[in-house]
């Protein structure tokens, strides 16, 4: 590749002029303003390529000397960055969370870099801090409903703030937590509190010696990074020990209250709506009850269901949210958003209070500087995605995507519970579903006590036999992932699971996948293996019955 | 304002359908690439607005309903949102860390929400990860430069990770202390680990009952932050005492063997690589020695002067980096990629498996997964920027970017110190660098002991007012903050702080900032209470003197 000079002339030209119009980079982007879906079809190539292939072209790690020209390096990008990459646009690919976004997004991506706006301070963002509360409060509004004099007096209170944006659903429930935490281990007489002196010297003078986070088995995985974050130690999450996808209350009260027997407390208690891999809502009014009864904190992991809330028919769902002291939403999951706009909100106006730092440059007393109250620092300016996409979309054009892809996921679900060669696992509370590929002979022997733990070794063999090679064939995609289910006692059940995000997505896409799926299966050795099994199994009866 | 209709016919078309070439949209998309810097001069208003006023359009908390055309919509964020947001490109704006970004950027941004990757799990990210793997393996070799055979063993490995991209550098000092802590406090007979058991297990096991962090009274808030989030405490900060803004080896090495003597234990000593507020670096090379000592963890937080590396030249000053067990970059500060591009780099390829973590549907064992040792979980492909800058820009071009602004630096120190009304306050060992103005006939008072502290008073005040009425005017911007200096004992100084980062900054943008301070200065209250001050107290020494 040709080198370009390293120049104080051509800096200055990469820094004033834009690219000539028929460069390699122009025309990409033009080529994706035009028609996003085709650049991807025509340039991520679905064809198989090993993990080891691609990194060979990423593996040096030594600084490249010379400058290189923009076409040139465009080109590369082109060649082994973007053949290689996931087409999230693909209607067939309902593994994931990420999916197709509404096309004004690629050109305020654009006006977002042009600007670079840092929201750290008001000082370097200006409009930005006020949008990113309005968007805030609107969120706000969304979950808790409070009353307009309540927005009125806190949305732009430099001594309030009514959430936190982030990253992503991850910092927002680490946010939540620190808060909680710092709330629960607050300054007393004779203690600083703990954010100034330590959980050591907290527990101490609280007369404790453990704090418990209570969830069900199937929060999210940063809930576990939370409290090893934050010291509280990730032994003390406490699950529920039925397997029925959420949390009850009755075990969340006695997990509680047997707890706090042993000289131990509580610090949350924390509802999800929408788990990340069956999309299941816990009873979130009735885990309020039990968190004030237990007089701990109450957080709702909304990353995925939070979008919900747009829905008239599906809101019901939510029911109890709005008792949350603070809810974690990320924006590009169903809000679809790019990725980076998460979201924790406080139903007290105060709260974040707790975690309030000032700097001597920024953030100082009595400034609104958003930074004050967050875990990050510099952030960019993603608030306006989801500021223009909440206006672009409105509650209405959100409402629609919400319901279709609810109504898609049960239209799934029907259809493969019409099918004898697939067992639905978990019905669409939500968006999402698992199930897996059964063939009809094995679905007998399922139903047998003496059977069913050797038959669902097998068929998990097959259900990651099957992933695999769809994922590497690269038609279609669909997750997957390990559970108990009350059904099988004692087993863990691998699965497919699938998330109907992208509106592009149509039942006949659907149909095509579980299609292709039945095909792959017969295909592989674990079939062959699960096949000898059952033929054995059934003669071997037939022997004993004779 | 006209509403769109909320069918899915529109819905439909907002996902798939680019904006016709005459929308304002794509207008706003064309006149950002045809010439960033001149749309940024037309549309962001320099006037005077109230941020009240500003508010004013982002007051409302209800959601709207009702879907809103993309062109209406754009033409209200050019007129409410970029109107009032921070002109970044202006090269007189050299207040904070955030300036003008190279062209190439904008369209790499566009094709970065096109492919919208998630780069927590290679299922949805792909070549991303290997891509995100070298440059964090690049970058780690440009601070610790090892052989090439570390690289091909650790780089691409599933049980390694050289370092962690995340938001910025908050987030990357609180990884970095994270993994410190768990390492510290790792498991050990009869102990789970403080990942597992939680602080207070910990310290039990330990037999301690603080951990102390030691670094300069100029460490970044972000450290505070961390220690709070970790359950450390922020009490156990332990800052040296002088104020020659950087870490003394000697005291460190005191403070450490006196918090040790006490039945407490040092957690890490955190190095400064180029401070928020000054640019000063610490001695790092003496700090590992006392690191070593203490037998505790060497963390450098290089966010800003990490890019010095580029630089044959003045490299040199970060002798000793290549020592820490830890290193903080940010890729939106001196490398002039957008916000969002931070990164913790680890010496010892399994310092992260200190914090590593697992989930069912992702990050399992084995997996080349980059979230299972972040902070973070879903994260975009931010590293394309920084691969992409690598490559376009060259260690060269850097090295270029890197000298010139150094050498501006200097230039605009010489110019305050040869100038009768300005203070040089800390000279720009990287380019940053603090004054104020002062009046000629206060200059003499400042060397008297007897009046020095009055004066400074006097002159905080002066500096505050000249820099807001400077950066509401709108044509300029420097920052300020406030530290004590060895000049003047136990007085706390306001000054300004400038920071040379943009490379469209001229010397003669320097020398006008210079002249349009002393014009300001003049109108100000402040200034008059001063000279009154001054003149009153030179009268009365001449009666003294009589």
């Amino acid at each position: 590749m040709s080198n370009a000079e390293a120049s104080l002339e051509h800096l200055f030209r990469v820094f004033t002029m834009p690219e000539h119009q028929d460069s390699t980079l122009s025309l990409i982007e033009k080529n994706l303003s035009d028609n996003l879906s085709d650049f991807l079809s025509r340039h991520v190539v679905a064809k198989r390529h090993s993990l080891e292939d691609i990194e060979r072209d990423f593996a040096d790690a030594s600084m490249p000397e010379r400058p290189e020209f923009v076409s040139a390096h465009a080109q590369k990008l082109l060649d082994t960055l973007v053949a290689h990459s996931v087409n999230t646009y693909a209607p067939t690919f309902i593994g994931h969370m990420t999916s197709a976004l509404p096309y004004f997004h690629l050109s305020l991506s654009k006006l977002l870099v042009g600007l670079n706006q840092n929201l750290v301070k008001i000082e370097t963002s200006k409009a930005f801090t006020p949008l990113e509360r309005q968007v805030l409060g609107m969120m706000h509004h969304m979950v808790f409903s409070n009353e307009t004099s309540f927005y009125d007096e806190y949305l732009h209170s430099a001594q309030h703030s009514l959430g936190a944006f982030c990253s992503g659903g991850t910092v927002a429930n680490m946010t939540a937590l620190w808060v909680a935490r710092n709330a629960k281990l607050a300054p007393k007489l004779g203690f600083k509190g703990v954010s100034q002196e330590g959980i050591f010297a907290a527990y101490k003078a609280y007369e404790i010696t453990d704090l418990g986070i209570i969830c069900s088995p199937r929060a999210h995985y940063s809930v576990g990074k939370a409290v090893d974050l934050l010291g509280v130690g990730r032994k003390n999450i406490l699950h529920n020990s039925d397997s029925n996808h959420s949390l009850t209350p009755d075990e969340a009260l006695k997990i509680g209250r047997q707890f706090q027997a042993e000289g131990k407390d509580i610090l949350a208690i924390v509802g999800i709506a929408g788990t990340t891999e069956t999309g299941h809502i816990d009873p979130l009014d009735e885990l309020a009850d039990v968190a004030q009864e237990l007089g701990c904190w109450f957080h709702v992991d909304a990353a995925w269901g939070g979008a919900t809330l747009f829905s008239n028919t599906h809101k019901v769902k939510m029911r109890g949210i709005e008792r949350a002291d603070s809810v974690t939403l990320d924006a590009h999951k169903q809000m679809y958003v790019p990725m980076g706009a998460g979201m924790a909100l406080f139903k007290d106006a105060h709260a974040a209070n707790a975690v309030r730092h000032h700097a001597q440059y920024i953030l100082r007393q009595g400034s609104k500087d958003l930074g004050a109250t967050t875990l990050e620092g510099s952030r960019n300016g993603m608030a306006m995605m989801v500021y223009s996409s909440l206006h672009i979309l409105g509650r209405e054009g959100y409402e629609l995507l919400i319901d279709q892809s609810i109504d898609k996921a049960q239209q799934f679900a029907s259809m493969i519970e019409d099918d004898d060669e697939f067992e639905l696992i978990t019905y669409p509370e939500l968006s999402l579903l698992t199930y897996r590929y059964v063939p009809a002979e094995a679905k007998a022997l399922l139903s047998d006590p003496a059977h069913y733990r050797s038959i669902n070794e097998l068929l998990n063999r097959l259900t990651k036999a099957i992933q695999k090679s769809q994922r590497e064939a690269g038609r279609s995609f669909v997750s997957r992932t390990r559970f108990e289910v009350n059904k099988y006692p004692d087993d863990v059940l691998t699965v497919f699971r699938v998330v109907i995000a992208n509106p592009l997505t149509t039942v006949n896409h659907l149909r095509d996948i579980l299609a292709e799926q039945k095909n792959i299966a017969v295909q592989t050795e674990a079939y062959q293996a699960l096949m000898n099994f059952v033929t054995q199994t059934m003669a071997t009866s037939a022997v004993g019955y004779r």
